[in-house]
């Protein structure tokens, strides 16, 4: 089995330090998280310019560049509504150590992020829903199901699609939790990768329970079948019980240094 | 659901404290260890006198009696290979927090123990094992199915059986962490009870590194339908967890204060 893959969130133009740096085009705040984000053993890097309707495209080029030639070729995660954003950033990605991954398709008005990604090569996170959060698993499943055969259909490897069940927030959805974790368990049994925003489950919480949840909520993830997650790498908790569920599943041989690795 | 029950393991005559206040009736360093693990949230503490081959009938009945009278009735969990001083300390037990557990029956040499709990309407852990550690789950079960049989026989409720699966040390068997996990799931779906001495797994690991291990490995175990552990429960990060796990599985509601409660 393969290592559990983590993507940094922390480069996101919802933090205000890095809108502005965004805007400017200042490479120190965007580098000093990406290299926090490295530091602390995040296999990939989110890069979220928001939908930068206007500025999309010089944006994303701008940026993927200044990120992977710092950073031996990070792989990164191209995230934002913008289509061509998307493509312009894919044009100067090195793939070295990885595909660039699209965030993200659904079933619904982002389904054709899915055609953009097969016809680039990348992988895609496939969003489990269509409008709003999915009813049941029932529902996850036929948008998952549509979605793979979107991907199929243009010569996709279904490796590629990284299916998002949608994370649930707990406070107001604490009785929908263990059905993420059961589409979680289905996709993995037909053989699908899997991902998600992890940290919705403790949206709300107090600053101190959200690794203690998010760390309790990866593990029982994991032992699904969740194959990576997009998480705050920064959170050591985290980050020592993922490395932690990796070694249970046999996916890295322990040493004892193994959180240190 | 019910909430995950932890049984408290730090009462055990392996510590040199504990057997010197056992050889002596002291009972300071007893109630201070059970007054510890019930601050800490410990539902059920375990009782462990050893063989006490000549000596546990009037010791196991010394122990419970102090214990319990100090400690308004807390459940116990009476540990010892000694038949005759697991009755004598059921025969001085107040029932009204929990019934008696009896530590523990085999499907080998130890199968009696279910007799012994079934007459007495206690509790008993049941290890799926024969002769040293099983090979797979398919033994497992087999040990499952005859244990279960022979507390049924005797007319005990399933639910009174609380099978382990054995949980089994990551420094040398790695390789078998997903069997113990599978097993567990097994056992769930056939409706029952399980726990397990969790804290096997870490053994052998540096110290820091053992409440992490403990805790990704309690929080699968819950996602496979665990319903208790005999644990350290004065290890904070594995009691944040099992609690952790409780509001994810809706098995307690949520509030900003449930890490205190």
């Amino acid at each position: 089995m393969a290592k559990f893959i983590t993507v940094g969130e922390r480069i996101h133009c919802i933090s205000p330090a890095i809108r502005e740096a965004m805007a400017n085009r200042n490479p120190e705040p965007i580098l000093q998280r990406a290299k926090e984000q490295i530091d602390a053993g995040a296999t990939y890097l989110d890069v979220n310019i928001g939908p930068a309707e206007s500025t999309g495209v010089e944006l994303m080029k701008w940026a993927v560049t200044l990120i992977q030639s710092h950073f031996d070729n990070v792989p990164l995660c191209l995230d934002t509504s913008n289509k061509a954003a998307i493509e312009a950033g894919i044009s100067v990605y090195n793939r070295s150590k990885g595909k660039p991954i699209v965030n993200s398709a659904d079933a619904g008005d982002r389904i054709e992020n899915i055609d953009l990604a097969a016809a680039n090569d990348a992988i895609c996170f496939a969003l489990c829903s269509k409008a709003g959060v999915p009813a049941d698993n029932d529902e996850r499943m036929v948008y998952c199901q549509e979605m793979l055969e979107r991907g199929m259909m243009h010569g996709m490897d279904p490796a590629d699609l990284w299916f998002d069940p949608l994370f649930l927030v707990i406070k107001g959805m604490q009785d929908k939790q263990m059905d993420v974790l059961e589409c979680i368990k289905m996709l993995s049994d037909m053989g699908l990768n899997t991902t998600g925003g992890l940290s919705n489950v403790s949206n709300g919480m107090p600053k101190k329970i959200r690794p203690i949840m998010d760390s309790a909520m990866v593990a029982m993830a994991m032992q699904c079948g969740l194959t990576s997650a997009i998480v705050n790498p920064c959170d050591l908790r985290l980050m020592e019980t993922i490395k932690s569920c990796d070694i249970i599943k046999n996916n890295d041989l322990y040493a004892d240094s193994y959180l240190e690795l």
